[in-house]
């Protein structure tokens, strides 16, 4: 399977990123384009909360993009939540055809990935990705009720909440593009640690980027930045050695959204974030505005994925994880 | 949003089904590849069991395509179980790079449409769909324990326990291609009866057909067959009226993958069949092989998918709908 290069240009011509409390707090806060300190965006529950996000960071970038909501050919979203119903409840509304996707935390790299396939064949001409998590829905879903308040290991990850949305277009308008993708093959290496999913992600990171290296002849010098999303402190550090022990050296250029969202000196966060939410804001957020100011050029977007649930864990299994890659330059 | 034409010929050059019990005993079990009447295909969980009816399936399909696994450009798979465990634990050892979906019981035509339009595209030469359910995991996961031994109520739709595999193709191999898909919309109607999901994912069905045949300026009697899947007896009557309200009449040709399963006479499954695994079975085991044999030769496949959880149940949320139709054809 090779790197697929678009055959027409798509560029995106909105992005948005939708925060809570501590990622606005964080080194990068200030590039969000909204957050609320109480992390309810004025509903009752926190699961109507993370589909509040996902409307809000759609309806934003559809102004930005300056196009009426009418225009969209397409949505591809997925979260955390059990049947993805953070995306399915907040995006209902817009009346746009939905594919509803599930990669777990790689799952904005997959709907870039199929948004801009789908414009670059020529099917669509302009497509959102959106995708969310939210601290308080993962936390009851996946581990303990917050209330309970369970000590975390130091290899634990925080769930982000936050949700991003990019509108992508075949229309000459945006600076960044979308020029290469390669989708994600599942790896699973035994890893049965649900708090260290970073070594679960990483082996998946470590396939896809190889892969990417080999089939296009290209290596990390020529790269301002590979971000992974997320990885964490851990799984940083797995990537980067497993890729060294290939005998290729990212560590200069590379970083991890996990590790971007939050301060690891002025915030407790173990081992960094994750979630669905974590590199959407990371990527809609910060990294494409970078970009848009010319401050990067050329960014390889590693998003990874642990596809496994708390049932599969409570029988034995281990995690498989997965990597999809997507190129964006200026 | 159009139908999209798929702009060169995709082809379907393997299909099969593998099922439980109930559906081996139903009217067109005889056309199902492979059957378990234990239900445990040799694992010792029912969600194991899942995962391994996925890997049985695609293995088969494989087979009867007479490709190479390693040939296979990608995988798009999708179920219902919390974080679609089904999918990525049954399919990960063929290491194809790998799309999750979820669509709930829409999932099948979801990664039918996506795999065509890969093709049709030229990214790929060859890829999978792969969906499944299993009654044993949806009741645990969304209903009552099975010893419990609830009462269901006439509405209700029993959750198939079948998995579905279809090898597309670029290549001139398969009698059966698909020529065009339209994506649906989320539509919500207000419906909460969560035993009556025929009657929540009807209208979704209505909006993507009644687009379709305004669009393509086609109506149904242009088919052999129009099969939704799973709408159940409320639901394809509900579609029926609702249509026949539009001055639509596809009482002569519709039918319903759910009713299809089962008997309703001497299998007692109230309203019908349902699941990610009820539409990709009847349409990977039966519907493609009628199409073979050369006795239907044109069927629009409209899988419905109820877009709810247990948890925005309990909270007070409706059951959004979504329809996705493919159009298959000798």
């Amino acid at each position: 399977m090779d790197v697929i290069r678009l055959p027409r240009r798509v560029s995106i011509i909105g992005s948005v990123a939708v925060v809570g409390k501590k990622e606005f707090e964080g080194p990068i806060g200030a590039d969000f384009d909204l957050h609320d300190d109480t992390e309810m965006f004025g509903m009752d529950t926190w699961e109507k909360a993370e589909s509040e996000m996902q409307r809000r960071a759609l309806s934003l970038a559809i102004g930005k993009a300056k196009i009426d909501a009418t225009s969209l050919d397409a949505i591809f979203a997925g979260d955390l939540m059990n049947q993805c119903t953070g995306s399915a409840y907040g995006l209902k509304d817009f009346s746009v055809p939905y594919f509803g996707l599930y990669g777990a935390c790689s799952t904005f790299a997959e709907s870039l990935m199929l948004s801009s396939l789908m414009i670059g064949a020529g099917y669509f001409t302009t497509c959102a990705s959106v995708t969310s998590s939210h601290f308080c829905t993962a936390e009851r879903q996946f581990r303990f009720p917050l209330e309970y308040g369970g000590q975390r290991t130091p290899t634990s990850q925080r769930t982000a909440t936050a949700a991003g949305a990019a509108i992508l277009s075949a229309e000459n308008a945006g600076k960044v593009t979308i020029t290469e993708v390669l989708p994600g093959r599942i790896v699973d290496k035994g890893i049965t640690d649900v708090n260290n999913m970073g070594a679960a992600m990483a082996p998946a990171a470590v396939d896809t980027l190889s892969r990417y290296f080999h089939a296009t002849g290209t290596n990390p010098d020529g790269f301002d930045l590979i971000v992974t999303g997320d990885l964490g402190i851990e799984g940083h550090g797995i990537l980067c050695d497993l890729l060294l022990s290939e005998g290729i050296d990212v560590r200069p250029v590379c970083n991890d959204c996990g590790l971007m969202l939050y301060s690891a000196e002025s915030q407790d966060m173990h081992a960094g974030g994750s979630g669905c939410g974590c590199s959407a804001s990371v990527i809609a957020g910060h990294v494409i505005k970078r970009m848009e100011k010319g401050e990067l050029r050329n960014v390889l977007y590693l998003a990874t994925g642990a596809l496994m649930s708390p049932g599969s864990l409570f029988q034995g299994l281990s995690i498989p994880g997965i990597a999809h890659l997507v190129h964006l330059s200026v």
